[in-house]
């Protein structure tokens, strides 16, 4: 087996089976040895609060949760650790062995606009299966989604130009660069520098060069002919090593001028990015290369693009890394993974999760988050019904608030209402389809294009209007006042 | 091949060449096209800037970037998708298909408390291989410090109590999870939650139960029972399901008292955990088991752990998830890696990066960090040398600040000065002995211990000084006058 398999078995999650919490191992021992392990029952996960200034969440990692679903299995040398642990008996050691995930999974397809409380995944199945998955499914579709979603936000700061995800050298660890770089493309960005995701995952690669090109050559000129003449079919020159304007744009205007057939960029790194970039765009300008391609880099964020856009930058391509692939002032997205339901003599019991902070009360038992739209396709609010509930028909929809449970409203103008999760994988299937990468981009851009720009924008947006069916709140009360 | 050791081929860092920005392998290309590839240089890592209110960061990562070194190889499929780009000549495909680093590393031993713009690695060899390398060290090498330095505080905010690292559900991405356990280690945690990294890097697991296994029972009790009985060897139970003082930890009293083979063990998760950790402190002492632990969890950082010791809270164990796998106020440290010298005619050239921004500006050549202490074995500060200088002598020793050449200062009372850089691979050497984790915690708490507290605290800690020596700051004053 060739070394690249080797780490195309990481990227298809397999091996993973102890990527788990500790508990989820003690509980199903406990499970097992009361009976309950196979116990049908049903979780979802969802998350509680928006990164800041921010006005939805793009759904992405569950094509990774499903490759470590296909994959599951304790190897010998797992169960062998587990064993030394001296803390499982034979039975547990024994169910593990034989252990392969059935699970019916529901999910929203990557890339939809999602918001607080609305179930993103749902997990049904033995109580031992549904509980040993959690800890991977909220890895994965915590940071996906978190990185999805501030890459969005880069984007739309942008205003249309290129964005690049940059990242990699400051992600959390490999595989936070390898499944950030694709969560950056669901969101909206064009290329990675990430060779092993742009291999893996099929997306464009992109980069220029760095300080230590030019610092390798007698001179600055020298080095930005020798890498033009490296690359005839475009490069993308630093200019700010020594002196952005004495030095670097005359330079890489000089070696341009003399190569014609190379389209004109420069990467700016340092300094006074709106003045900057607006002097080199004049001199190139000036030389007759207006259509000069400008890149900008230097810690950005989208808060730094809108304010560079603002002031006139002549900047038209974004590279982006810390700020993206961290998700830096809000690095994790706070998603949960609750029990709704257990299955008694056939039917779902309902369950809720009480504690001393009341905005972490569930909402109980099965339920599905529907997306009421008009008839222009314009989202009005969604709706989160119980499972059993018919399908609400506009064009009056009547939601109740679902913290504040005798706050209602009613939502006008509904043309017609999408159900958005979907069946993923239902126990014995056959594979499920997966849509290729370039596909889930697509559709959370045109899911995104759907809102109203107030929902989308980088400071204040508006809050999205989401409500519980009259009959799931009247489920809740009922639950709060006898749990 | 068993489906572990796949993980063990991620984990051992094989097959991750290509786990690169792309810029590396254009700019490798131009330097082959050059005749540049095989001339001798000198790069060196260091940050910048330390984390907010932090005094130091712990260096940590570095056996990665060794299993990193020691396995690089371009497969053929790796080949093949450069070869698919239609960016690199033959020349270049066919240098990347022989490509094994030759490089000479010195670095500070993981563990070693160290300040901004020291050099932590120094990198020696061909421009080619030195260029090729470093985004993976950068990734491994920031991170890891990044997670070891805030467990260090966290720990110590926790004035010794023990510390869990429970991050994995936040991690970004699985690996962030399984090489953040293993800097959580070396920054004091005792445990973690996160299996994987428990059998990979044999650093003890632990857990408790989850609120899911309280709602799988008829009533709270009897899952306590239940749980109990399934870990009579010990376990910790999770009182704030339902209600923590009139529920969760009566409930909790009985279960242990009737098994007074089980050290009692609650867990706290929700609502104010320094009167309700006080409050079930006083009903378990009245029920004569004032020995319990308390375990303290809900989004804790080391501010927060801080707080509830001054306000006497009674937890005695601290379980830590988003905040530390995460560093969640400073989720990057910003390392870079920066050429140094180049070689010419068999000796050292040294070299200079400015740029717009002067902070930025580098400190030239191969250079060494010294660290000086005075006779009761405490730092006294660290003296940046040039790599052909002497070791200073106490006990006077003359510095000059690193930014503000006409500010010198003398370090007095100096007993010994510590060489820290030390060499790890020679090209064509045996492979490098490596310390095991344990041998590099106890390292990490012995060098941390002996920095007076000042250094150390949470808030405004003492800048630690740090200078050059007068002859590398000739060095550098003569290269910003004549770059």
């Amino acid at each position: 087996m060739s070394v690249s398999s080797h780490s195309e078995f990481w990227l298809h999650r397999q091996g993973m089976a102890l990527m788990t919490d500790f508990y989820q191992l003690t509980m199903l021992a406990g499970y097992l040895k009361h009976g309950l392990a196979e116990r049908r029952v049903s979780f979802e996960y969802f998350f509680r609060t928006l990164p800041p200034n921010t006005g939805f969440v793009l759904t992405a990692g569950l094509e990774q949760f499903m490759d470590y679903l296909e994959n599951f299995r304790f190897s010998p040398p797992d169960l062998e650790y587990l064993e030394s642990l001296r803390v499982f008996d034979q039975a547990t050691l024994d169910y593990l062995a034989k252990f392969q995930p059935a699970l019916e999974i529901l999910a929203l397809p990557e890339g939809t606009p999602v918001f607080p409380h609305e179930s993103i995944i749902r997990v049904t199945g033995p109580l031992g299966h549904a509980q040993l998955v959690e800890t991977f499914l909220l890895n994965a579709l915590n940071y996906q989604s978190l990185i999805a979603t501030k890459t969005a936000r880069i984007c739309q700061a942008a205003q249309g130009d290129p964005v690049l995800e940059f990242g990699l050298r400051r992600a959390q660890g490999p595989d936070g660069g390898l499944t950030g770089s694709r969560a950056a493309y669901i969101g909206g960005a064009v290329a990675t520098s990430n060779v092993l995701a742009g291999r893996f995952f099929n997306i464009p690669v992109r980069g220029t060069h760095a300080h230590s090109w030019v610092m390798s050559f007698p001179d600055e000129k020298t080095s930005f002919e020798a890498f033009a003449n490296t690359f005839p079919r475009g490069c993308a020159l630093l200019v700010d090593t020594y002196d952005t304007m004495r030095s670097g744009v005359p330079n890489a205007i000089e070696v341009f001028k003399t190569r014609p057939h190379i389209p004109p960029a420069i990467r700016i790194d340092s300094g006074d990015l709106a003045k900057l970039s607006k002097a080199a765009h004049g001199k190139f300008s000036e030389a007759g290369m207006p259509q000069v391609t400008i890149i900008g880099t230097n810690d950005l964020d989208e808060d730094l693009i809108a304010d560079l856009k603002r002031q006139g930058a002549k900047i038209n391509m974004w590279a982006v890394g810390t700020h993206l692939i961290t998700s830096k002032d809000h690095p994790a997205l706070d998603g949960v993974y609750k029990l709704v339901a257990i299955e008694k003599n056939g039917s779902w019991s309902p369950r809720i999760k009480l504690t001393g902070n009341p905005e972490k009360t569930t909402d109980p038992g099965l339920k599905r988050p529907l997306r009421c739209y008009n008839e222009k396709h314009q989202p009005l609010g969604d709706i989160i019904i119980s499972e059993e509930e018919p399908l609400p028909q506009g064009p009056e929809i009547l939601a109740v608030d679902r913290q504040y449970l005798h706050q209602k409203r009613t939502i006008t103008g509904v043309a017609y209402v999408e159900d958005l999760l979907q069946p993923v994988i239902r126990p014995g299937e056959n594979k499920p389809s997966r849509p290729a990468l370039l596909e889930i981009r697509n559709y959370a851009r045109q899911k995104l294009a759907e809102f109203p720009e107030e929902y989308l924008r980088l400071r204040n947006p508006e809050i999205y209007w989401l409500g519980l069916s009259p009959e799931l709140a009247r489920i809740k009360e009922k639950m709060l006042s006898s749990p």
